[in-house]
Order: C-alpha cells, then sequence, then structure tokens
C-alpha cells in the first residue's frame, strides 16, 4: 500500500495545506486562494468535504463546473488535492425525501437536518445515494492532474450513533451472524438475568435508554456494531474508488476523540492513517494529551507515517470556550505532529468561513485576510516544512515502551452499572503516558494480544476486558523477561462482559501474585493517602499472593493495605496499582520502573519540558526536540547533529527557546 | 395474619440469605450453593423474581423443570424458599408483541425494553400476563415443601410512573371515582386559574411536562394515582395466591426509596413487611439515615417484626461510585436492621452474576468465590444469626417519641411552584430524627391522623399537607399534655394542595402561638445566624400570638425576628422551628425538648455514638446495642445482661469495639 | 395615540392595582375585594388574564354573567378595568379537540396542557379562536364604565418557540416574503457550508436540535419569525378592539425577560408600554438590573410614561428559590418604577390564589387576609402614590447618556458555535449600566441606528450583529463630536450573521483606531490581570491602529497587550473594551470617559446607593430620589424642593433612610 503513498510523497513532501471550501467564494477570492497558497507554502489540500448540495443540487442531477474550475487552478498551481467524495453532509433535498434516514438519538428523538453528518449508517437509502456520488466523483476526476489521494466521507466517528428501526433491523443481521443462533445470544448477553432471555432474534432492539440500565453486554455489541456499520459505508465508498482509480490511495480522517471506532479493525483498509487534532489552548496538559493521540496514529499501521489531515491555526467554536492558541503553540503543536510521524501538517480550513457553523473556526486566511499576524505565522511555518522535504517518507521506529489500547475493552469499561463513573479509559491512559512524555521517553501503542517480546516495557491501563488471546499474550510477555505496569480493573470481564470467576483479576493473578478482594472506589474529587503521595479515583482491598507491596494505603478503609504491587513472574516482574497515583507520585513510580527496565529517554539528559522524537528513513536518523516548558531551556545533544531548520551545527548542547523547535539530523 | 407468619418463624427463626437466581447457573455450581448455604448459616432465599423469561420462555409455554430442581434441591437442603411471582421484568416476547404496554416517560419518551420493569401498571395486557403467571407459579408451587412465604413482583416503587394513553383513560376513572363529577374535580384542583376548567373528564391528561409547570393539585392526584395502580397490581397477584394457598404468607419488597408508594395505604395488604435497605457507605450519615427507614418499616404494622429483604454485602453497581463496605460494617449493619425489630437479614443476591447490569452489585458468593473474606464474614453473621433464634418474633415496643410521615404532604412538598426547592421531606426528616439516634432514644413513625396519646413527644417535620383530621389530632395531643415540634412550612395546605387560608400555618396558629408573615427561604447553600448556632434551607417572619422566642435570627433580613419558638397550649407544648438548625444546634435543641418532656435514651448513660434498641416477646426483653463511633466505648448496664453472642455477662459496664455489636438479654 | 391614555390618566393617577382574577373566589370574598381595594388605594385592576375556560366553557358557548357582575361592581366602587382578551390560556376542550396546535419544542416533545400559554403562534386553529373571543369580550364590554384599556393576552414573549409542522409552514412562507428566492435564502444563510443548500423553500424546516449545531442564521431568522408570529397574534387581536372601540388603549405586557421579542418592532403597535418587573430579592445587584430594563421601558416610545403591569409584592414562586422583599424594598423599588417613568405600580395578583400553580406567588391581599403586615405596607403604597396625582403624564426628559440596545443583535450573540458561551447580552449591557446607576447618571436606550447627536456619551455593549445602517450612524455620531464605548466583540456580522470581513471590526475599525487579530476568551470564572483591576469573560489581542492603550493586560497570553483603548476619531472620542473589566474597574473607567464627555449626575452630590430620576410635565420637575444603600444618606439639594410624600422642603439636604424615598418638586 506505502507505494500508493509514495507517489504522493514524492509531489508534497511534508504535506501543508487544509481543507479548501472553495464554494463558499467567488471567483476572485479564489484567484487570490491561489496566490496566498504559493506564499504560505501550501501543498496539499482537503477538497470538497461538504460539497454534496452543491456538486448535486438535486436529485441525480451533478453540477461539476465549478468544482473543475478549482480543480484546475490547483494543478495550474501546483497544489495537490486530497478529493472528497463528499458524502458526509446529505443535502436538504435527500433528507426532504427520505427522512427516514435520519439518525435517531438512544431516547427516540431524530436529529434534525440543518447541522451535519445526520444520517443512519445502516440507512440504504443514505448508502446508495452516497456511493452513487462517489462514483460520480470518482469518474469525473479520475484522470485530473491536481488529484493525489481520496478523502472518504469526514469524521466517521463523529456520527451519533443511530437507533431507528432500520438500525435495529441491520443490528439484528450482525448479531445473526456474529451469535449464529439466539441461543448464542443469550448466552453471550446473559440474558438470564432480569428476564432478557429472546426467543429469536427478531425481538432485539438497540439499547434504546432502557431503565434503569442496559444490559452491558447489549450496549457493548452495539458499539461493535456501530464501528462495523460505519466501516462498512467507508468500504463502500473505496470499493468505488479503488475500481476507478487503482492507483490513487484512500483514507478517511479519525475524529479528534479516538473512542468511537475501532480503530485496529479501521487500519488495515486506509493506504494511510489520517487524523484530526485539536488540543485546547486552555488546557494545561494540552500537549501531553495530544501526544497520547499522536503515539496511537503512529502505531496503528506499526511506525508508517501518518497525516494531520486537520487541526486549527488558533481557536475552533465547538467547545464552550475557545481560546486561540498562545504565541509560538500552532508552529509547536504542528511540529509536534511531524515528530510523532505525521508526513502532513493540516488545518480545517483553508480560509474562515464568512457565514455558517464553524464561522469562528480559525482558519489559516482568518478574517482579517493576509495581512494578519496569523497569516504571517502560517506562511512561515509553510516555509520551515518545506525545508525538511527529506523528511517526508521517514518512519519511527518502535519504542521500548508500549502501551495496550483495546476498543472494545474501553467501551465496556465505560458502560452502564459499574463501580465508579470515574474510570475513564482516556484518563487512565493519560495517567501512565504522561510520565513518560515528561521524561521524554518514546512509547508505541499496541493492540492487546500483541507480541510484546520487543519490548522492555509493557504498560496496561485499565483493560477491563480481556480476551484469553491477550491474556496469554500479556503472561508470556512477563515470563519471558518482560516489565509489565497493570492499573486496577483490568482482566475483569471477557469479550462478552462476563465476568472471569475466580477472585479478580482472574487472568492475570498469577503474574500479578496477588487477588482483589473489593473495590473501594473513592468518593467524587476525593483522594486517599499513600506512603508516597497520594491515591485519586479508585482504591481496593488487595491480598498478597506472591507479590510485594510497594506502597501502602494510608489513610481511609484500606490504611495499611497495598496500594502498588510487584511480583517476579517467570524472567519477568509485574507491577500493579490498585489505585491511581496522583501525578507527581506517579511520575516517580514509573521513573523506578523504567530504571528496572531499563528504559531510557530519546535523547539523554533531555531537561524537563523537552520532548525528543525519532524518525528514520534510509538510515538517516533525524530527532525533532520540542520544548514545552515555560523557559527557555538546554539540550545536550550526545553526538554531532544539524539543525535543518536554522542550518547550524550547536557543538555540546542546543538552546530551545520557549516553544522552541529543532530538527537534529546526525551528520 | 400473623399466624401466618409463625410458621415461617418456626421453621427460619431471624431469617438469613439473599436473592436466589439458580437459572444463571449450571448444575454443579447450584449443588455447590446448596453446600455453601449451609455453610454460611442459610435459611430463606427469594426464589426467581426476574425468571419470567425462564419460567415462560414463550406465550403461554412453560418451563418450570429447571425450578423444580431448584425448589427440591432447597427443600432437600432445608433452605426455605420466598418464591417470587416472576412479574417484576416482563420478557422480550411480551414487549414485542405488545410495546403499548411500556412505559412512558412524563416527556413522552418510551422506556425501551432491555432493562426491567418496563410496564406500565395500568396496562390490562400487563396485568392479565402477570396474574396468569402467578396463577401457575401458585398452583405448581402450592404443596411444595420449599415454599415458604410468597414475594409479589419486586420493588413496585422502582416502576417509572407511566403517562401513557392507557394510564390516561385509568387515571379518569380513578378521578371520577374520587370526585363524582367533573365540577367536583374543577373544585379540587383550583382550575379556574390558568384557564384549566374542564368540561369533562375525558379532557384529563397526565401531568405531562405542561410549562412552565403542572397544577400541583394535578401532579400529587397523579402520585396518588401511580401509588394505587402499583397496589392494585399486587393486589391483583395477591387474590390468585390467596385463594391457591390461602395459608402461606404474601409479601412484597419496599425499594430503598421510601417515597414511591403510601406505604400507609399497603401495609394492610401484606402479611409482613418487607424492605430493601442500601445506605451508602461513602456517606458519613448511612447508618442513622437507614435507622429512619428501618423505624418506618417497625411502624407500619405497629412494632411487628418485619423483614429486610435485600442489603449489600459490599458495594452496589447503581451509584455513581459503589464503594464496598468497611471492614464490620456489614455485621453491623445487618444487627441494625434486627435492632429496629427485622426477623431476616438478606441480601441481594446470594451468588454474584457473571453477566448483566448487576454483576458489580455486591453478593454473598462474590465472584471470587468461597474463598474470599467476604464469603467468611458472610457465614460467620450467618452463625451469629443462628444463635440468636429466640429472638425471631419479637416485637418492637412502642418508644417514647414519635415522628408524623405523610405520603401525600410528601408528595405535595416537592411539586412544584415551591418557595424553594431545597425543602424536601427526607432532610427535614432525617434533620429530627439524628439528634435522637445520636442520643440513643428510640422513635416511631405514625401516620399524621394517629392517636398519639400514649406519646411523650410528637416530632412534626415538614407536613405540608395537613388534613383537618390532622390538625385535630395533633392539636388534641398538645391540648391534652404532649409535647410537640414542628418544622416550618407545616400546615399550608388541605388534601387538594389548597391553601388554609388564615395566616400560615392556619391549622396550628392557636396550638403554636404564632402566625407567619412571610417566607425567606434561603439563597442555595446559605446560612443565616442564629443565636445559638445557625440555619440552613429557610427562614420566615414569624409573628408571636402567645408563643414565646427561644432563639433569635441575628443576621439577614430577619436578624432579631424569632427562630424557634415555644408555646403552652392546654396542658402542653408546642415548639416551631422557623429555620433548619444546623446539626448541632438541633441537638442542643432536641436534648432541651426531651428533657422537657422527660423522653430518655433506651438506655441510659450511653456513649456518643453508640444506639441501643430494645426488642421483646414473651415477657423476655432484648437490647442490641450498636457501636457507630470510630472508638470503642463503654456502655453501662442498669441491670444485669447475657450478651446473647458471646455468652458473656458483664459485670456494670459492656466494652464494645468500633462496629461491636452486643445482644444483651436480661437475666 | 397619547389621547387614549390621556382618559385613562385623569382617571387614576399613576395607577395603582394589581391582577385582578376574582373567578377563584366567591361573591363573598369579591365583596371584601372591593373593600380591601378602596382601603389600599387601587385605581386599576387587570381582569380576566386567565379567564378564557371560565367565560368559554364549551366551544362557542359563553358564559359572561358572573364577569358582569365583576365589572360592575369595579365600576361601582371606582376601580378601573384593564379588561384581558383571555386570550393567553387555551382551555381543555381546545386543546383535546386541537392538539395540533399545543407548542412543539426544538427537541420534538410536546408541551403538554396543564400549564398555561401551550400555544403554536402560528395555529389557525388558535388564531382564529383567540380573535373569536377577543371578539366576545370586546362587543359585550365595549361601553362597560369599567373598561378603562385593553390587555391583549399575556406575556407573549414567555411563549416557548414552537417547531411543530404549522410553524414550519409559517416559517416557509416568512422566509419566502423575507427573500424572495430560495438563492436569496442561500446566500442570506451562507448554505454553501456544510452541504444546506436547498433546491427550495420546502426543504426548509424549524432549526429542530440540528447536530452538532444549527445553522446560526437558520436560529436567527427563527427568532425574528417567533417575534413576527407573536407580533401578528398581537395584531390580530388589537384589530379587532379597534374596530369595536376605536378610542379605548390597547397594550399588552411584555415579560420580565427582555429577550423574546423585539420590543422596538412591538412598540408602535401599542398605546402604552406595559411591563412586568421581578427582581429577585436574593440578588445583590437586583436594583440596578431592574433600572436597566426600567430604562428600556421608558425609552422605547421616547420617554413616554409607561406601566409596571406585574411586580410582586413579597416573593414569588418559580425561581429555585423565592425570598420574599426585604422590609421597605416593595415601597423602594415601587417608586424605582415612577422614578423611571412609570404611571402604573400595579401587581401580580391582587388576592393571593388558594390553589394552582402561583398560590406561592405573593399578592397585594396575602393568603393572611388584611391583618397582615404585606397588606398593610400595600396600603401605605398606594395612600403614597395617590398623593402624586400630578405626577402621571410626566415624561422622561432625554438623558445624556444613550446604550445601543439591538434585539437580532441579542439573538445573534448568543447563537450557537461562538468564541465563549459566557459572552451574554444582559451581562455585557448590566455591566456597562450599572457605574452609571451607582454615580446616579440617567441612560437612554437607542436603536442601533438612531440619530445619537444629542447625546454626549454612547455606550454599546456587545453590538455583535451591526447593519450598515448601525454602523455608519455610530461613525457619523463619534465623527461628529461624540464620545462612545464599545466593548468587544461588536460589529462581527452583518444582518444574516455573515462575518464582516477585513479585520474584526471591520465596520469600526477606523473609528477605533485598531484592528482586533484574535479571540482569547477566558476559562470558566477565570480572569485576568489589568494594569488597573482585573479582566472577566474574555480577552483579545488588539493591534493598535492610531489608538492609545489606556489600560493592558498583565498576566496571560496577552501580557502587556492593551486592553483598554481610546481613539481620537474625527471631533470625537471612542473608546474600547478588549475585555470585561470587574466592576470596580468598570466604575473607574466610565468616571473617567463620563467626565470627558461632561456627563453628570441627575443630582450633583449624589451620595454612592442613591439614585435619582427626573420626569416632566408642563414645565414641573419631579426629583424621585431612592436610597439603594445600606446605610442612610443625606442628598444634597441644589435647589429648593418639596418633598411630595411628606410635605416638607428640606434646606440645604434631604436625609434618606435606608430604603428611602423622596419625591422631590421644585418650588
Amino acid at each position: 500500500m506505502n507505494d500508493r503513498m509514495n507517489a504522493l510523497r514524492e509531489r508534497v513532501g511534508i504535506a501543508y495545506g487544509g481543507d479548501y471550501n472553495p464554494e463558499q467564494w467567488s471567483d476572485e477570492v479564489q484567484e487570490e486562494d491561489l496566490r496566498l497558497m504559493k506564499e504560505a507554502g501550501v501543498s496539499l489540500v482537503s477538497v470538497g468535504i461538504f460539497s454534496w448540495a452543491s456538486v448535486e443540487p438535486r436529485p441525480g442531477e451533478y453540477d461539476f463546473d465549478w468544482l473543475d474550475r478549482v480543480m484546475d487552478r490547483l494543478a495550474g498551481g501546483g497544489v495537490a488535492a486530497c478529493l472528497a467524495t463528499m458524502t458526509a453532509s446529505p443535502p436538504p433535498w435527500l433528507t426532504t425525501r427520505h427522512p427516514e434516514m435520519l439518525t435517531v438519538r438512544a431516547d427516540g428523538s431524530t436529529i434534525s437536518p440543518g447541522g451535519r453528518q445526520h444520517y443512519c449508517p445502516s440507512s440504504p437509502v443514505y448508502r446508495s445515494h452516497a456511493v452513487r456520488l462517489a462514483e460520480q466523483v470518482a469518474t469525473r476526476y479520475a484522470d485530473h492532474p491536481a488529484l493525489a489521494i481520496w478523502h472518504v466521507n469526514n469524521e466517521y466517528g463523529n456520527v451519533i450513533p443511530c437507533h431507528c428501526d432500520v438500525s435495529a433491523a441491520a443490528f439484528r443481521r450482525w448479531l445473526a451472524d456474529r451469535y449464529g443462533s439466539v441461543e448464542g445470544l443469550n448466552e453471550a448477553w446473559s440474558t438470564r438475568f432480569w428476564a432478557q432471555g429472546y426467543s429469536s432474534f427478531e425481538e432485539v432492539l438497540p439499547p434504546r435508554s432502557p431503565a434503569p440500565f442496559a444490559n452491558p453486554a447489549h450496549a457493548l455489541d452495539y458499539a461493535r456494531f456501530t464501528s462495523d456499520e460505519l466501516l462498512a459505508c467507508y468500504l463502500a465508498e473505496k470499493e468505488v474508488l479503488r475500481r476507478v482509480t487503482p492507483d490513487v490511495p484512500v483514507t478517511t480522517n479519525f475524529p479528534p476523540s479516538l473512542r468511537p471506532v475501532d480503530q485496529w479493525t479501521w487500519a488495515p483498509h486506509v493506504d494511510v492513517i489520517g487524523y484530526d487534532a485539536y488540543p485546547d489552548p486552555l488546557d494545561a496538559d494540552a500537549a501531553s494529551k495530544v501526544a497520547f493521540s499522536y503515539d496511537v496514529m503512529r502505531s496503528l499501521r506499526g511506525g508508517q507515517p501518518w497525516l494531520l489531515m486537520e487541526q486549527a491555526p488558533g481557536g475552533v467554536n465547538w467547545r464552550p470556550r475557545n481560546a486561540a492558541k498562545p504565541r509560538g503553540a500552532m508552529r509547536l503543536w504542528s511540529w509536534q505532529a511531524v515528530a510523532h510521524g505525521a508526513d502532513a501538517v493540516m488545518f480545517f480550513q483553508w480560509r474562515q468561513s464568512r457565514g455558517g457553523a464553524e464561522k469562528f473556526h480559525s482558519a489559516m486566511v482568518p478574517h482579517g485576510g493576509p495581512s494578519t499576524r496569523l497569516f504571517g505565522e502560517v506562511s512561515a511555518l509553510g516555509r520551515e516544512l518545506g525545508a525538511v522535504r527529506d523528511l517526508a517518507g521517514a518512519e519511527s521506529p518502535r519504542a521500548d515502551v508500549a502501551m495496550v489500547l483495546d476498543w472494545p475493552s474501553w467501551w465496556a469499561l465505560e458502560g452502564p452499572a459499574h463501580p465508579s463513573t470515574d474510570v475513564r479509559f482516556l484518563d487512565a491512559a493519560w495517567s501512565c503516558h504522561r510520565p513518560l512524555f515528561d521524561a521524554g521517553v518514546a512509547c508505541d501503542v499496541v493492540r492487546a494480544d500483541a507480541d510484546l517480546s520487543a519490548y522492555r516495557l509493557v504498560v496496561v491501563p485499565n483493560l477491563y476486558l480481556t480476551s484469553d488471546e491477550a491474556a496469554r499474550a500479556l503472561t508470556r510477555y512477563v515470563e519471558e523477561g518482560g516489565t509489565l505496569v497493570m492499573s486496577f480493573f483490568s482482566g475483569i470481564v471477557d469479550p462478552y462482559d462476563r465476568v472471569h470467576l475466580g477472585g479478580y483479576p482472574a487472568p492475570f493473578r498469577a503474574m500479578l501474585g496477588l487477588t482483589v478482594e473489593e473495590f473501594h472506589p473513592l468518593a467524587e474529587d476525593a483522594s486517599v493517602g499513600l506512603t508516597d503521595g497520594s491515591g485519586t479515583v479508585w482504591s481496593e482491598e488487595v491480598r498478597l499472593e506472591g507479590a510485594e507491596a510497594v506502597a501502602h494505603f494510608t489513610t481511609g478503609p484500606l490504611a495499611g493495605e497495598p496500594a502498588v504491587t510487584r511480583h517476579r513472574f517467570g524472567r519477568g516482574e509485574a507491577w500493579y496499582l490498585a489505585t491511581r497515583p496522583d501525578p507527581q507520585a506517579m511520575r516517580g513510580l514509573f521513573d523506578r520502573v523504567r530504571d528496572a527496565a531499563g528504559v531510557t529517554p530519546v535523547l539523554p539528559g533531555l531537561p524537563e519540558g523537552v520532548q525528543a522524537c525519532v524518525r528514520e528513513k534510509n538510515g538517516s536518523r533525524w530527532y525533532v526536540v520540542l520544548n514545552h516548558g515555560a523557559e527557555a531551556a538546554d539540550v545536550p545533544l550526545p553526538a554531532p547533529m544539524r539543525d535543518e531548520l536554522t542550518g547550524a551545527a550547536p557543538a555540546a548542547s542546543l538552546r530551545l527557546k520557549r516553544r522552541g523547535v529543532a530538527v537534529l539530523r546526525s551528520i
């Protein structure tokens, strides 16, 4: 598949650009667009994401003339097109004729047209119209010189899960495929409880807000089904594109929230991973949180470069409060994506809309036009990225640390009727990723059943749902000498959300050398004392069965009981966290575990707040170094390197200003 | 009726056990269940609560074989069955065929199947199917040796009030019965206001979220109607059971929230009160709050023993955060129920579910099995309870203090468009009950129109709705020498939520010696200064008309005005609280009132934090003494007694460890 | 039009009274009502607001007998009637027959009958029945001696916006009128974005909660449409009244929330402005907030007297917590209305309801009857107002300061997907009005495109939506020598919610001498340092282009950048606030601006907390002086005056107690 991407890379290097929605603007403005794109170093734009109504203004009646002119102009200007299939927002004529294709929420209310993405992914009406449009677009532009890559639909994961009758029927078919017989379904869903035994698949409905709770297995399968239905939408369009343009790469963009779709199942079907990232400038932890997302993206296809398809040059419009980025953050965070393996730095959108729902979402060309400070910074960044064309295609080498991420486990973890609603996967993952990020340590993200033998350290945050395969893989890893850190409420249920009996966490008791007797989640915003620091969110009663206690609870009903444990198992070592230590305690703990496992930062002696990432290609190695701290910092250099941005080759150390960036290449 | 219960008492003593849902488990596990029940001292289990789909897997097609085996096994093992009619959760085949029987919420949305209790209590479809099933079960097991008592449905009060068209029609019939003519309805509901005058009953709807508020009298009658419809469901099943098995006692279990149904109207129809109690381990006031519920239960049938039908051995699954009970609390709180008159200590559930919505609700046999600490403690408690068989059947003698509880008043108090949404009945009741609990004083709960002559002190928290009968009863009580404490916003409206005119609180002005000019509820979380302590929630302008001020407001717009008053009336004394004093001030006030009324603790000299309750049978008297405090305590003994749990007969005093329990019997 | 009002003024002076709903009471009580009205000095009552079901108990069947008696009794007692058309709350028989006339919320749920105002204003069923009733009432009472003024419907603005299919069709007609062609609509709404292009008006729906956001232009037009539809309801009834009784004035009452309808478009259609004011006694800023509302009312018809149609003598019933007014506040706040130009002081309601949804809304005759303290104060106030009959008809002279208020801008400002949900118009207006109020400075409220030449100072809070006319008017004002203060996020969009391109705020950049680069709204409840005080809600990056910085940000990402600026432009001066300074900083700033503009308080040397307002008639001038402060105050008098309330003529200064009032007339 990378072959398909090579042509794009040769053409654009590290792609730079954004969503381009020229149908909002006059020909004059579009002419200016091309001039400004050149000025800003734009090499790739995503065209037509929301153009359905513009290219098919009435059923089956197409108007591509305006788009022909756009594409011609791009080609003429040397800008490549990431051309959309335009199916993300159905036009008014379609929903007026087919209101049955609208999304129905769990509470029974229908999502009214007037926004976007208001379609049921199981709707045959939606699918047939979408595929028909994709075919029209593909055929029209198959040979257009501007076409570089296909952009299918948009942020599928943001489609609100549909609970309509069409979805219900599709869900039943999906269940019949999965379980074969209704007995199988009853067994998997534990329907003997609460008299939920089905006598036929025909009795099954989507989890439409039952009271007081849905059956969690039911809810979990609906999340799987929803991910699969969206994937089916993607694949239906992809099939058309492959048929018409077999050599053009195809992708779609994952939305900022990682949660909605199982990206492990999607990743094999895209030619390159696309991701939209929107760190919140008002969140002091924005850089470390987005670093985790970027680690996911570069891991989904084993270290291959990925595309940052969208970010905002300044503020967005969809949070309650949307601040612009502080001076320098746009550049710093863009380079951060490249550091984590991105081969594209793209924005939503090129030119800020004059009207409509996203007019206050910042853009490369703001409402103030090219004379703004922001456009100046956008152009400067474009020039910088243009200077490191070589980096495009460089892969991210395997890290020493891996973190396990499993979507069904995530969904199940946050299902109904659990010990605590405060146990959420992203918080758990961030709490473990943060001490690595702060220490300048690289971290891969892996499937729960992956071969882990190459890693020095494996981190397992809240792997609530654990298959037998995953349990075996993790156990074998430790047995054979690995170091593993697992946080509480892992190994609790099987893939059908049924508890692994025999004492928590049954599949890992031997490995961890302990049993958990009872859960004591904490009250809201409460904490519990630890011998070192404090615990948050959760505590539990641990009975040691071979493990040793590394820290104890010092307050609360478990005072004196183990809070963090370590167990020699086979040739390896397994650590267990019976609470979530506060960030400082977590840092201390992870430093200790890393020492034991021999895991070191990407560059030795990295100052606090400075992050470094490596990329490699054809024997070359680049270190992208980023100063996230509040002060300037001196970064010691272990070997002679040249800063690709300045051309300078600093001696023993590199001085980085606040929000400074360097791209070092060994010399 | 108690005759029916005698057989059960003889058979099981203080019943010990839990909900038993064996349809979730294999035969092998069921075999183990019996062995473990024996080990744990289990004498009674509630069988089949949610078994509808298992015994009637298809319409009219019954499968009782598995249940026969369960019942036989129980009989063989000497465990009695509290057998359910199994009607609490309709099976999928029924709701698929009859979606019109599903509950419709006030906002018009339908509760989807997939949880439980998703039925409209007025639905003839639901009722006929439920009665048909009850008849099948009754007939099948009428003569089964395991059968000891019938368990009708489950927690009726948790059924969400239904607003469907079937309910609307039933509501109209109920109103026609109640009011005779539409003129009567218009008068009762004050429909002249806001142009709500009905020209026919046919125009009346359930209060389906009108704007900006429902007519409060309308809402109040819907609460009465809902309680009555649920009672009708109960009675329909009970009728079948009585016909088939006239000698077997019949009950149902009231849910933890006391509010939903008017238990005074239900109590005569059960052979024994059943209650499900779920104190929250994260709530520091859990023991005193649950003590109030237990006082209600033992009062509903005049001091007769009642059954704790459900509690959790550890944590539950339905709060946002569900902590396990701290070490010793399961035992302490179980004995607390017995202290308050319970003849059963039962749990939900026997064996923790492997799947489904309640799998994280703790159980007597946890996921970890019999080797867990918890199962050990469960078994120890079973042995202890087995040692006090004699206690079964002992009644709770009348206390010196009575607290008034009236359900329609509660519902009306929390109706729409009131002076403050912070005035809620349970808070008021708890605030008055707590100083009695803390002082070791026993408290009965009585109807508003009860004969109170035997009490030394009557407490009236927020009796917003006051009938003429209640006003007369309370006034006569004081007149004839009683001491009464009434809190603000009492005596405000009649049973149709119409204000008693003539100055607040009109029915009690003479008794209290005052008039309330205006209400000054406090801002959220605000307090107001008192001469002793502070007031919360509410303040009001009191004009003294014979009463004397015992405390004044010291801050706010009423500074200098009376806050607590006392009035000699007839041969008695009436106190009035124009605010809710903080807990410490409340304790001081109640101590003072008690002194004046001659009310003393159950045992003299009880240390703070230690509770004692009395039960009596055939001239014998047991004191159950419970240490809820954080420290060990010495309890002085007024006379020689023996601790039934240890056999020891301490001399002058008894030492109780933290969470310690003693069952003292006079010798 | 004022001619129509003259008769009323001559008859009642400063009208005093309240809503009178006698259908709730017996004849005996109604007899007492008249006696008490006389005692209380009541001269005008609003009759029949919610009497539809009482006068038309069945379709087309009228019962006016009871109302005849009421009207006769009023006439006999010398009390004038503000007679309602009674159409605010449709009776049960109507909604039972025509459920399609019920309001449908944006989420698709229907507002159930059982409250009030549950009608779709576009419903032909509702409109025809309402007009039919108005005609009946008008004809019946055209010549009744009690009739003094018509009260159409009630608080139209409180009707919840309807999203039903009837509304949808009416909306389409409204849009077709407004835009002529669907192309015009598409252009105005910027529908090219998110594929919202309509191919026909038939495809347009109300904004029924689309996801993730509605198109803001769509939402804005729906707010305009809703205001227009309600106005059409009003006009349809008014037409009947004018035809039947051409000389009787017609009005309706605006609800407390100023926001729902565009009062500039309504004001020409009423003979006198009516307003309902409900300051919250628990809000420390109640007096200054209500002062702003009163300034709006007296400005809507250019300083003409207006009617305070409703206020509460004590507490209301519709907030979560409803405190009574502190002693003296009812009198003070009533006089405050008169000070701001009111010719009526009226209450909801005369006699407190015994039942129904508003029974805890205070009234002139409380539940406690005439012996209450409150009724005594009500009567005292009536006597006071009766003593200043001369004042009736006095107009409010033009102030030196004007504040711009534009309803479409308000609606658009609070539309979806903005930089910050914390930017709300009333907060902005209050923050600018407060420093004027506190300084005793009078302030008019004006249209955005008004001729401002007569003002010394114009204040423009958050004029987000700015038409070309408004931009020109404001610019010309400064150019020609005016002083203007504008707060951030003004001049951003055109009347179709499309951004004015060319740098924020494009229409005002020249006048302000600056460009705004980017918005940095603050985190929730956060603040940012200023050289003097702190900023709240918002900050933004200002590029000076001729303006000078008067204050700077001292913390946050904009530290060192301008926060408040001043620009000489033409012969005038324009100030700009790039944040919302805290109240103390705002006061300092406004004092400074006032000094520069030569704006002084209504009376020189007014102590802090004392407000004075002027009214004028036939060369006479009254100063109503109000002490809102916590202490007594001495008010210096610039000239000899007599206090109309006491008859005293103080020498150099007047002593006002806390909550004291004086009505000074020059002598």
